[in-house]
């Protein structure tokens, strides 16, 4: 129940070049350590989330995974220790591209090195590190994080026993590439990105905005909003700058949700991770996609996808789960037939507790 | 054979309000017109291409659906006469936003009235009435089009025998909704639309683009792109001013993509012919669906959906066909496995030709 601050001594290399100078990781931790230090449950987060994943003492705000992790929950804080790392490279307390350069005193900004979901990895590893721990008991990774949570096992084969994949995959589609590219371009091509060097409190809202909503557009279904929303309209909603917006519910919901996240979030952190996304590919570890698995040195895994997710589409957890099948004893694959699209694992809680307590209480 | 225009006479009074001053629609024919005039079919196109569908003696480049059209062909020449509309408010001949407003001298931009795919349906009857016909054999529509001739169909009961739905739907689906309100955010928040008002040698291209791009994402398909693109990169093809972008294969298309067809197509005509395409509802003309589809007074229909369609997924086409089948004495339904999504209808002709056949050759 605490939100801490890991500190990197002297110079952290990035995987494709470049370093950070005396990096910081942000995490928070729910329950505790037991005595044989081997009930810890390392969690990688999703491109946007911070490290808190559920309320504390100390923060007593609801997390973004409220209703997994805690007394009695699937993430059972009464039997383990569960770890959430904010993604290096993101703004809410870790380093990232808007942190300041103790070499130059200046914002990172372009300057960033290329990040990678290893360096995500390397970043969680720091805080394992230095909380003294020498096994984990699973790894586990929502969205972006299941990349992150594969690159941390690559990279430290063995450490941890279990691996568990939230709505991910072992590797980007061109889909998902081509919808990423799409949305960093509406933010880089907003004059107010100025290259990179924007003034922090005049961000290029309008290309945040845009991509926020094409990002709607492939967090949530079809089939989600034909039952929510049909073909309503809300009235005196309309742009009056435009004939052509506002009317229909589903337009009235985008534009609400464009203006909760834009401002949340750092514009140039948004483009590293988003960057990172599609770089990340398992198969750069070893040669090909069985080697990548391989080398993981698993014990169990589990592989959970939603049928209505076209981010990270169900057969991208399949191939995830039969490459996993190959080389790990026991592995789980479950199926889900939530509405709610990508975002499932964030809104659908009853049906994923269950699959997650398969898991967790064996 | 002929490429030609149909001038209206007086004023064209819009379906949701105001008036055009003696618009004109353009069309293209193919074939010959019977002596029992009875042979004629009609073609409603989607929302960017102009009636130039097959090629002639008199325009000799290929058309968009040039192997549907042509002797021997599914759209066979020497037995039907093909006419096919550039839709109202396009910028291929017919009266639109780009055109000069006989009453002002001005182009329309802003002042063109409210769209719908009912004043498009209305250009195609404009058209049939001055070709002297009476009846029609078969109103063919593809995506936006198969809503206008739907409308058409509605507005002109029993005119016409047979209607033919390619990857369209009975009305839109929020999901199309949100795709498309977001490509005309793109384009009005560009600043060189100027609130309509651009300058046509300097249209606002970067909104353009953007909106090709997202309109690419939702045309194909994500299986399509992992077969023909996967993980590939192209070396040197990165944009200069971003690290953000380019090297996937992937985004190396949508690039080329957007570039081919910004420049070609009027943003206000865009914007009008998108609108209508939201805006549409088979419901409206009676007060709901059932309603809607008994005033058709069809004797045969088709309806052809491709599996992978994301914005008009095949459930619409089941939905379209199950409604039709209430009240057509002969309904085919046609569920087509291709990969390349909304767009098989203009690339998989090998799939498409023998649907189109088992309709026409009877």
């Amino acid at each position: 129940m605490s939100s801490r601050i890991a500190k990197v001594a002297g110079d952290f290399r990035m995987h494709r070049g470049g370093s950070l100078r005396e990096p910081v990781i942000a995490y928070e931790t729910w329950g505790e350590l037991n005595a044989a230090k081997d009930n810890a449950l390392l969690l990688f987060t999703g491109l946007s989330p911070s490290a808190h994943a559920a309320s504390s003492q100390e923060n007593r705000a609801s997390g973004w995974w409220e209703d997994m992790i805690g007394s009695g929950l699937p993430l059972d804080t009464d039997r383990y220790f569960v770890i959430c790392i904010n993604s290096l490279g993101s703004c809410f307390g870790s380093t990232g591209p808007a942190s300041i350069d103790p070499r130059t005193g200046q914002r990172y900004g372009l300057s960033f090195p290329i990040l990678t979901l290893e360096d995500v990895a390397e970043g969680g590893f720091e805080v394992v590190r230095q909380l003294g721990l020498q096994r984990l008991h699973t790894v586990i990774g929502c969205s972006m994080g299941g990349m992150s949570a594969l690159a941390f096992c690559v990279r430290h084969p063995g450490i941890s026993d279990g691996f568990v994949s939230v709505s991910s995959a072992a590797r980007a589609l061109p889909f998902s590439i081509a919808v990423r590219s799409l949305q960093r371009e509406m933010i880089v091509k907003d004059p107010k990105w100025c290259g990179g060097d924007y003034d922090p409190s005049d961000p290029p809202l309008l290309g945040q905005r845009l991509a926020r909503k094409l990002g709607m557009i492939t967090y949530r279904s079809a089939a989600e909003w034909e039952q929510r929303f049909g073909r309503e309209r809300i009235t005196g909603e309309g742009d009056p700058d435009s004939p052509f917006h506002g009317d229909f519910a589903v337009e009235s919901y985008l534009e609400a949700q464009a203006n909760k996240f834009t401002g949340q979030f750092d514009p140039n952190c948004y483009l590293y991770l988003s960057r990172a996304s599609d770089l990340f590919d398992l198969a750069e570890h070893g040669g090909s996609l069985r080697a990548g698995f391989e080398r993981l040195q698993l014990k169990r895994a589990m592989v959970v996808g939603v049928t209505t997710d076209i981010l990270f589409p169900l057969q991208q957890q399949r191939e995830l789960a039969a490459g996993l099948q190959k080389v790990v004893p026991e592995v789980l694959f479950e199926s889900l037939d939530c509405l709610k699209g990508h975002d499932s694992f964030l809104v659908e809680m009853d049906a994923f507790r269950p699959v997650m307590c398969r898991y967790f209480d064996t």
